[in-house]
């Protein structure tokens, strides 16, 4: 068990919005709650899956829409746990446990609040890896587990029980509602068992987010030497150096689509880099042949402070580098790519695995 | 109490084609579902609101939805009674009577099946006292009753519980998801005591769209004399004759919207009628002017049969008599007026009251 203290919330934050890879709502709002939480309540424990008791209810929570719009919606502290204690009522059990759906952006972040309100340790897992834009998106999925019984509320008040025949539905309907709703919601969904917590997760995501955060804000250390660290670290590499030159940003039915163009800049004079984005940057094109895809990572940092960039964040000027990390192994089963390669995005190629080069 | 077998269904659906003043869902499919449990369960029991026990559950049930795909997707009757047992689960009692929240249209029929599906009577009573496309547009509302909670089943198992903080924020969120079920639901919604069924519905309105079906079904009297005495029945009159010339009609969003136009026929030689409707008929324009609006009815029948015309059924070359009846008197309270009046629609004129004329 480790805990999560006020110091451990800010690396965290910034370590998520690495996962982020771009989307995932910016983790800020997420922190103000969880921050309000912790200093209220104290710190959080953050356990793993192998200390959690044999038996159980374990029930990650969310939150769901357009990330410019969350970031307009503050949840507070109440808000957050109704959906968890709406869902403990349906299934007549105590949760033991709180999990994280997604390690990169705001849903880091909103569990931890959770997490603290009701007193329950939050797990050291999640169910991507980094963040993804649709709910059926996780290794709960491909792991075979039922989004539902899903419970869906908002700030007003309202609430939504959803059962569905498959996690594809619960997506659809929870997604119209969450735009009904003004386009923001609180969920509390896949509620889980120890052994399908322990079976179906990716382990220590949210340690690496911590761990990530940590190195990124270790400003004692040059630049060159903290982002050779994190490449290490996230067995990762450079993608592209460049600067924006374009982005074209639009929110639609609850996602933000858009693409952003770099012009290469240093090693990469001459060439262009085209992103595209639905919440979480998909596809990283360089003269127009893809070169990066979901589900593997593609994030963009600021060039001096290597702080990650958001999709809502990029603008005309800033000078990058674009880094990639691979993908949780759980994305290279048949399912996984069925489920958040790019053809599901609407691309009409394959991904293609490549296995991480050993940076230095 | 009165029954009803496969004769009264027969004269209660064409009755209900009329108070469903153009839309409403064609009752034949809701009457093929309540004919199929009739034949197999036996006559349903018709009972007056006095006659419900003092103490117990009252549950409405409805399908919901554009009329055009309703009849594209015809429930069993094990699904149109899992709305109703999952809202009884919810609530830990069992329902003693099953009610419609409209008389008109295809949830004349719907609740029938569902009462016979769980072997319980029917209220002669409705909350609309016709047919309205939204549903907070009740009588219940009007007296502060909630439309939740609330369930949504579609016919391939996926489910809704809804929680609202108001009768408008139901309506949206169910017909959003009913939006993505694909057009068509079965929902049992407003459920109630003895005393607020009393209190909040419109009483009598079953028996009488079934003494209107009867009469219109009547083929011994001569046409002029069935008319005459619908409109005595209805306390209605006369408002044009009329050739269909022109039919303008959409699906969107859940509804049917559109607009009929009449050429002038005999005493209306020379004169044009625009009839707009959402589902329902809302205002009928003689030659630009709005002679009659929503809430009051407005029915479109065949001249030779007096067969009611849907706007589903509307085409060109039709020869019609149109007629009006007056609403039932919740919708002359300002709440009333509010929830269906001209303006709700989107219209800029107010509803004005006319006293219904004696016509022999």
């Amino acid at each position: 068990m480790r805990e999560i203290g006020l110091e451990q919330l800010l690396a965290l934050s910034i370590g998520a919005t690495l996962l982020g890879t771009g989307g995932g709502g910016d983790p800020y709002i997420g922190r103000l709650m969880a921050e309000a939480a912790i200093r209220r309540l104290g710190p959080i424990r953050l356990i793993r899956v192998d200390e959690l008791p044999e038996e159980g209810l374990v029930i990650p929570a969310a939150m769901m829409g357009a990330p410019t719009v969350m970031v307009e919606k503050i949840p507070n502290g109440s808000e957050v746990r109704k959906a968890v204690e709406q869902l403990e009522r349906v299934l007549g059990q105590k949760a033991i446990a709180i999990m994280t759906i997604e390690a990169g952006g705001i849903n880091s972040m909103i569990p931890l609040a959770v997490a603290a309100e009701l007193d329950l340790p939050i797990l050291d897992a999640d169910s991507m890896g980094r963040a993804f834009p649709e709910l059926q998106m996780t290794s709960f999925h491909v792991n075979g587990i039922s989004a539902t019984p899903m419970v869906v509320v908002d700030e007003k008040g309202n609430s939504l029980l959803l059962n569905t025949t498959d996690n594809n539905w619960a997506e659809k309907l929870s997604r119209t509602a969450t735009v009904v709703m003004g386009g923001a919601s609180i969920i509390a969904l896949y509620p889980m068992t120890t052994e399908q917590a322990r079976r179906a997760s990716i382990p220590g995501t949210m340690s690496a987010a911590l761990e990530l955060g940590t190195l990124l804000r270790d400003h004692t250390l040059p630049t060159a030497e903290r982002l050779s660290r994190l490449l290490a670290t996230m067995h990762g590499q450079v993608l592209f150096h460049g600067k924006v030159v374009d982005v074209v940003r639009r929110s639609t039915d609850a996602f933000v689509r858009g693409t952003a163009t770099f012009a290469g800049m240093g090693d990469d004079d001459g060439r262009t880099m085209r992103l595209e984005f639905q919440n979480e940057n998909l596809v990283a094109m360089i003269n127009g042949e893809p070169v990066v895809t979901v589900p593997d990572l593609i994030c963009v940092l600021d060039r001096e402070t290597l702080i990650p960039i958001t999709t809502e964040t990029l603008s005309y000027g800033q000078r990058t580098i674009a880094v990639t990390m691979p993908c949780a192994d759980v994305w290279h089963t048949p399912k996984g790519i069925e489920t958040v390669g790019p053809r599901y995005f609407g691309y009409d190629f394959d991904y293609k695995f490549v296995a991480p080069e050993a940076t230095a």
